[in-house]
């Protein structure tokens, strides 16, 4: 039982509107990351400009106790990750950034670090689709071509990170974000968690609870949606067998 | 010049708010495939149900006087291909049509008889985005894993269909879709015309001129958008050296 080791922080959104970088998770990221925890290891790949990322990062977590080591600044990104004592991976292109995970040669070593070693992972956004089986519920353009979709695995199930609802007045006729899981679950058997910007999920070992402002809608082949507000416990998410 | 052959009407996407299924492209339709064409090859891998989907099209291209064989009714799709009077590539998740085309080993096949026979190809949204240099510009969710991003290569540039412009209003922080496309301008080097819905871009040998009652969005790589106004000759994005 080695996922009994898990700490993670899956973040839907880096920023609500109307607030800052991290402004609107900032006490659970604390909260999260402790007072044993001194620096962060930040994986910018996402980003095309990965010092400026970084930069923002390193800011921001310097407000709240932490420093921040860019994966990008060392020699060795797996050695990197095997000393880190915390992993964060930011937003951006998710793409890019599974591409560069799989370039770097750190997927298997940030599973490894988090679920046998118990090192805390939080994702924001495309870092927390990477944290999940696959990024196929990615709301990404496809800018680059990854060698799979299939990512860390953290958990065993799918997020769709900044989860939105249809707007009744727009006139726009592409899909919705439900319509097009829907299509995915055409395809994939594996439920789907639509964190809406302002949530997220903790992750401690077996057991899972929604965080947050606002509430997630968890969408599974052939139930009815079923929507949870922050507090929920949302470990049975976490068996493998549902 | 193979490409003088070329005949193409490529559409943003299949149904306009308010209309029926192509109501808003139904005159182009009939003369882009005119009188000589009597049979069209419609391809419906894009959506799940392809025999709803064949009938749909059917029905609808029925009303405009053409017949309409799904490809997938076919013993052989290649020789499906082969013996095509005319093709149409409908909508719906653009990963799961080019996963599909590789699959069925029609993408070689379609782009010989459209470049070098002249059968004409209309595509609609995902099989629009198919008809270009890759789907790395489509807005659809990765729900299968295709063999490569490269899709049919029919013109040299990419198209964004259901262009959207930014909504002032919105609070929702998630990319705006030119956020989108400036990320993969960080990435490569390719054309991008956004087609708004509404709109359609015919293709005839080496011309190119906008359709329809909407603009369209012209993104190059280091250069100022563009928009451009239904009539316009884009034929210069036909030229490779672009």
């Amino acid at each position: 039982h080695l996922t009994l080791k898990r700490v993670l922080l899956l973040v839907s959104n880096s920023t609500l509107h109307g607030s800052g970088y991290l402004d609107h998770c900032q006490q659970q990221i604390s909260d999260f990351f402790g007072k044993s925890v001194k620096r962060v290891l930040f994986v910018p790949y996402a980003l095309h400009d990965r010092d400026g990322y970084t930069k923002t990062a390193r800011d921001k977590f310097r407000t709240l106790g932490y420093e921040v080591d860019g994966i990008h600044e060392a020699a060795d990104p797996v050695e990197a990750v095997r000393k880190a004592e915390a992993i964060f991976i930011g937003g951006g292109n998710t793409f890019r950034l599974l591409k560069s995970l799989y370039d770097n040669q750190v997927v298997s070593e940030i599973r490894k670090r988090v679920l046998e070693d118990g090192v805390p992972y939080m994702g924001s956004s495309a870092g927390t689709n990477v944290a999940t089986i696959s990024i196929s519920t990615t709301n990404d353009m496809p800018i680059v071509y990854p060698p799979s979709f299939a990512a860390i695995g953290l958990v065993p199930f799918n997020i769709n990170p900044h989860y939105i609802d249809p707007d009744a007045n727009s006139r726009h006729m592409g899909e919705t974000r439900e319509q097009r899981i829907t299509q995915y679950h055409e395809e994939v058997d594996t439920c789907v968690l639509g964190l809406r910007e302002g949530c997220m999920l903790l992750v401690e070992g077996n057991k899972a609870t929604l965080l947050g402002s606002t509430n997630a809608r968890l969408f599974s082949r052939g139930k009815p949606r079923v929507e949870y507000n922050p507090g929920s416990d949302l470990s049975f998410l976490l068996n493998d067998a549902h």
